[in-house]
């Protein structure tokens, strides 16, 4: 009987569910709109029901958007927690897909569950220490991993809120995070750049001046991670960093920031190889949750240190 | 027979060597000027000497100024690489003291050191995943623990370098980072301070502005490492930091900078268990290094997850 396993990305617009075991093993696949969680939960908990009666499916794996309780021990572990999506706040999506489908279930950001599928399934990433996904979309998210597992501290990274240096005289665009103005993400994210530009990102055409300011951000954004997190890859991924040219832009101008400071042969000489697009495209965190499954039955541990 | 261990913070100014087992243990501590490497390791090496001889001695802990090449596997293992310091650019701390003493040698960054120090000697820090020592005196450094264990990935975290924001109407001082002009370090470090208003930091009285464009730039630096690191807690320490009544400064806009972003009791109602200064005062790393010793030697391992 063959074994499979179901990852869910639950995001704000979208929930992508999958089953199957890896990349080149993908049974079945569907995005289902984000509507209230009851609606939403429903039609994801329909998705895997087939495999689940057929007794195919092993375990569950969930990326969601956050923030997020992942403490094992709080009373909302496994909750959305003060989300401004209406209608999600503390709603238990790991309960309840445990409680409907009685199968092991394990639950991360959606940025960790991306890096971890990352790591999990690109042979070249394994046994890095310290390993970073960024996703440059609706909202900069970042998943951190530390010798393989998802690192949490006090909540989980959330350095889509670095603040920035900002030449205000420059740019007087205000930012549009709500709590923070022009940190990262209220300055570099897609909203952001239709707001700043009066269009959407994907209408910004190669060599608009959007892109050189929105690299600048980016790498003020990675320098600060690489100060503070030292990772020994980062991959960058999401809509907006698909713009073509956009990942050679970013590198350039990490070097600068960094000035040569930190002696990594990875800096200077091959940054190509050290910020990288994301090796799964766009299913990154989708697969993350199945390699996150395949650990929570058991299975393919194959990053524990 | 007792069983000792030695702790060395090798810094730019001074080598701090210790004998002891604990701090209510220390038997010996000197205080060594930093001279040429010959002749200050020959004095620290002297320092050791009658506890070797009686056979004291189980194990040296080396925590020292940077930066470091803390890969097991490179040649370079253990020295100090490229240093502004004259003399000291590759010197192999670690195989000197080794080669010498002929004992199990522990070795790590400074500021690792003192933040293994501060979790390792301070029970309440036991079990943290994300714990950080911030130091803020000659240069500013930064140390990170996860799951008790010294954090390196790449290099090591080299947070003293973050970029912030700077509003240069506001503060026209260009920084004194011979790298990156104004990042945290080359705008907040004792040095930066002294050449900022024209006379050392500590002649810099209380209620003087310095104090408060201070504790707004390690603000942004704190804020950035809970953002990337979500440490559980961070030790504020170095010189600069203990000016009266700066922690509470710092701890006010940090809270003021996340705006109640991230929703932790620690930062909304107990920042003040949350910044907190050294349990060990100047000793953080000294007894950092000794508790690394114990380790090495296979003694104490508390904090192993």
């Amino acid at each position: 009987m063959e074994r499979l396993y179901g990852g869910i990305e639950a995001g704000g617009t979208k929930f992508n569910c999958m089953v199957g075991a890896g990349p080149d093993t993908i049974l079945a696949e569907k995005h289902i709109p984000t509507l209230t969680p009851q609606e939403t939960i429903r039609q994801v908990l329909a998705f895997f029901e087939p495999f689940v009666r057929r007794k195919q499916l092993v375990a569950v794996g969930i990326g969601s958007f956050g923030p997020l309780d992942l403490h094992p021990e709080s009373p909302a572990f496994g909750s959305i927690t003060n989300t401004p999506k209406a209608g999600w706040q503390y709603v238990n999506l790991r309960t309840q897909v445990l409680d409907a489908l009685e199968l092991p279930v394990s639950f991360d950001t959606d940025v960790n569950t991306a890096a971890f599928g990352e790591q999990y399934w690109n042979p070249e990433n394994h046994g890095l220490e310290s390993f970073i996904y960024v996703t440059v979309g609706t909202g900069i998210g970042v998943g951190t991993l530390v010798n393989g597992r998802p690192f949490h501290g006090l909540v989980h990274s959330e350095a889509g809120h670095l603040p920035l240096p900002h030449d205000w005289e420059r740019d007087p665009f205000p930012g549009i995070c709500p709590y923070h103005g022009d940190c990262l993400e209220g300055l570099a994210s897609g909203p952001a750049l239709a707001k700043r530009w009066g269009r959407p990102a994907e209408n910004l055409p190669a060599g608009h001046p959007a892109w050189r300011l929105e690299a600048e951000y980016l790498a003020f954004g990675l320098a600060s991670l690489i100060y503070t997190c030292s990772p020994e890859r980062i991959v960058l991924g999401g809509g907006v960093s698909q713009h073509p040219g956009l990942h050679a832009l970013v590198r350039r101008k990490v070097q600068a920031l960094l000035n040569g400071y930190i002696h990594s042969p990875l800096l200077l000489e091959q940054i190509d190889r050290y910020i990288t697009a994301p090796a799964l495209g766009n299913r990154s965190a989708m697969l993350g949750a199945v390699a996150m499954a395949m650990e929570a039955a058991g299975q393919g541990d194959v990053l524990k240190p």
